[in-house]
């Protein structure tokens, strides 16, 4: 199983994408790739907008994922965000329904959870977890990129106990 | 000058197509077309969002418009609908940057002044004066409908004052 994580942001929207091989003996997580769409504020929103379907349709053709995993977003921001927010989060799922891919949603709670084990953990738990559980020699290049690769293993330990469950009944 | 506007809505997005021969005798607001995308509960939202691109983009081709014009969002809502609405927005604005098209931005007080001459005019008030506007036979088939031909219309009285004041200079 491949996925394709995403942290929409109006200024920078990580990605990452992380590999897990069920049939393996021992399943471990593989490190794909990962990066920041890094948007230009000179360009207008349209603009901008089309630059992100761009480049997520572009890198979901490249690395051919099962499926695509956002985060839910945390309404404690004000409506203007939230408004300029959906707006890139729009054509990250419109990207994903144009690459035929099906997307899952995961609270950011339950992504630090699965990655840090602890719902309220920082950013840079975030960050240092993904580095031990992908392998990594160092990093990943932006807390954006952290972000959607701790999206992408939630999804992938998601479906392992659901995998798990559905075993045991 | 012929334009495009929209009015983005989670359920129900209106579109109107206007235009205006500037260089008639008797400068007169013609109606094109006008309609309503609505979306179906029963999908999940980046198909909906799929649907709405798909209808816009193919809408824009058809009616080859110069520009297209949406209403700025009011953010009374919560931040809830707001990143719900931001979602539409974003792939509506994602259609007119892929067909190439300029996008402008009016607050709905402007759109109602423009048409009504009263910024806090009711949705019925809108409806009766852009049938007016365009001569019409019935209102638009919806308040949705009614309120993108109003943006449009909003759009086109706006680049004739511009016009007007190039011209006095």
């Amino acid at each position: 199983m491949r996925v394709f994580g995403i942290d929409c942001g109006t200024e920078f929207t990580g990605y990452g994408v992380v590999e897990m091989d069920h049939d393996a003996r021992s399943p471990q997580l593989t490190h794909v790739a990962a990066g920041t769409i890094r948007l230009s504020k000179k360009e207008k929103t349209p603009q901008r907008l089309a630059q992100v379907f761009a480049e997520l349709t572009a890198l979901m053709s490249l690395h051919a994922p099962d499926c695509v995993a956002v985060e839910e977003v945390f309404f404690s921001a004000n409506a203007k965000s939230a408004l300029k927010l959906g707006q890139v989060r729009g054509v990250a799922l419109l990207a994903a329904a144009t690459c035929g891919l099906p997307v899952a949603e995961y609270a950011p709670l339950s992504v630090k959870s699965s990655v840090v084990g602890y719902g309220l953990a920082q950013k840079e738990q975030v960050q240092f977890m993904v580095t031990r559980l992908l392998g990594l020699d160092a990093p990943p290049e932006s807390p954006d990129a952290a972000d959607a690769l701790a999206i992408a293993i939630c999804h992938i330990h998601t479906a392992q106990t659901q995998q798990m469950q559905e075993v045991k009944r």
